[in-house]
């Protein structure tokens, strides 16, 4: 089990995936939020693995960049 | 975006596919909790989609029962 506090290798290839397709999509965090409902200081967060994101944020932000969401794990 | 309290399409497949390997791997809900450091009835709660699960233990359940974190989405 990991420990509290250390982000599981999930959690860091979520944020690294979904910051590649938001920046290739040519999105703002600002369009993130919009297109997702998501407050965009916590999609900045997110990106860089600092938050424990829950299942239906992580779907949210999934349909804001437009992909399934097993393709940001 | 979901309403609060709606569970996404994700958060339902999860527990759905958690549920339906975890008996196909002949575990018990005790057997996956020991194996991924979650309480077992947390881990009922996800099965039926009444949890908002978070990454980090969404993937210590994958673990648990095997599997790639996307398998299960």
């Amino acid at each position: 089990m990991t420990a509290k506090g250390t982000p599981s290798p999930a959690r860091l290839t979520f944020g690294k995936k979904l910051r590649a397709i938001r920046r290739a999509k040519d999105m703002t965090l600002e369009d993130l939020s919009e297109a997702s409902g998501v407050n965009w200081s916590y999609i900045s967060q997110v990106e860089s693995g600092q938050r424990n994101i829950a299942v239906d944020n992580m779907w949210r932000l999934a349909q804001g960049v437009g992909v399934e969401l097993k393709e940001l794990l």
